[in-house]
């Protein structure tokens, strides 16, 4: 029901994410999928260039609000096969972002027909919650 | 009222901005500040690694958003002259971002003792109105 | 452009008000609308049932939420002249909300095709501004 | 650790609802709490005054924004038993909110010592959840 005739790959979302050069920039891995579950889970590794500075090393929140943003986006894309469009998303940072890499754990709340919503849950390698997003994504009708 | 006996200059938020990696990256400007007003203006420049990609030359969302997060904690530093660490910011996307640079034009609606809130309207060269956020910053008591 | 055609009169504006029970029972009265501006104001009397409580009478939050999406409700409504459902709204409270009335000054900073963005500050009887709000909004197709 | 030494009882905790003159006219009900698990769910039961109007009976967007926000509110007053004014929150609207009641179930995902972070999901009677609400809330300290 959720697209399945629109059946994607691993390979496919891979090849969406690095298509986009911020993205690449990022580096952003797509780390889980799950269509049927609506999940997904992007991962960000670690890079200077997406430090805050300061003494502890943290990401800056731009790069976690990007990818709460993208993790969103592609969870629906998963569903769809389509272009995503955000509408809207919020962040919430609860706790520093340090660590070698930062998990966006992406569940779909809502996949409507003109829009859809999404929770994502960003945590580190330590497994600690260091800030939560909700975005609003337009569907778009192919 | 609002630290004028801290008054800070435009070189010293210019080298607050460079001081973090991923600021730096982003290449962002002081445009414009103004203390007594509680406003301020950042520019970004287009650069190859910030697009989304496609056909149409746009800003990435994640940019974008992280714009709209730095001018609004700017917007604050320039009263409090410290740090004022983002606890959560919200993003609204209008039109595509597209342009040879984005303004991010912030103005302070709450400077209170625990909590400040930023409203952030984002343009592009043309002075089309691509996006605006609204943040929620503390303030960190010295 | 913004479907004059479909011209609406306060008269009429301020039925479709009166015909939900909930705004009703808050008592919204249109205070002020603007198609060409985009703009609109309702109106909350103070009522014992609307405080929170307390030794110092305040509006309780939830009234300042309704009043909120109801005005960036309506300021899209005066457009179309149709239904317009909340996709999501975010309210951010300033100060207080004390007053023998409170003002919702609604913005439209966006109305597309499909979405409409509502920027909607609330002020109370001394012109304080207590909130402020932004919401999102399905524009309906007829 | 999250306040036991204040240990707070259902009956106060309901006491505190209807000590407000606004949540008293919308009904609120404790259903649950939990403060170890810091999860706490409100009951919302159905009345003409909260109904949106139409042909179909709906609650108004209203009630329902109130509900999420008192409900984050009270997931974390049952943890300090003491005021904890609302910041910000936002609701997305998933589904037409109909039933006999609703059911807001808060998870408190951040009890900080300055701020405190909020989930909040809204079911009706048929566990069709009809709203999603995140809130930020001040921790006052004593």
């Amino acid at each position: 029901m959720n697209g399945n005739s629109k059946a994607i790959t691993r390979e496919t979302l891979q090849s969406y994410l690095d298509s986009s050069p911020f993205i690449r920039f990022l580096g952003l891995r797509l780390d889980h999928m799950d269509p049927d579950l609506m999940e997904l889970t992007l991962r960000m590794p670690a890079r200077a260039e997406l430090l805050r500075g300061g003494a502890v090393e943290q990401f800056h929140g731009g790069p976690v609000a990007s990818l709460i943003d993208t993790a969103g986006d592609f969870a629906l894309i998963q569903l769809v096969n389509g272009p995503v469009p955000t509408i809207n998303f919020r962040v919430d940072y609860l706790r520093p972002c340090a660590g070698i890499y930062l998990l966006a754990k992406a569940v779909v709340r809502k996949a409507g027909k003109t829009v859809g919503v999404v929770d994502v849950d960003v945590v580190n390698d330590q497994h600690c919650l260091c800030a939560v997003g909700r975005g609003c994504f337009g569907m778009v009708q192919g």
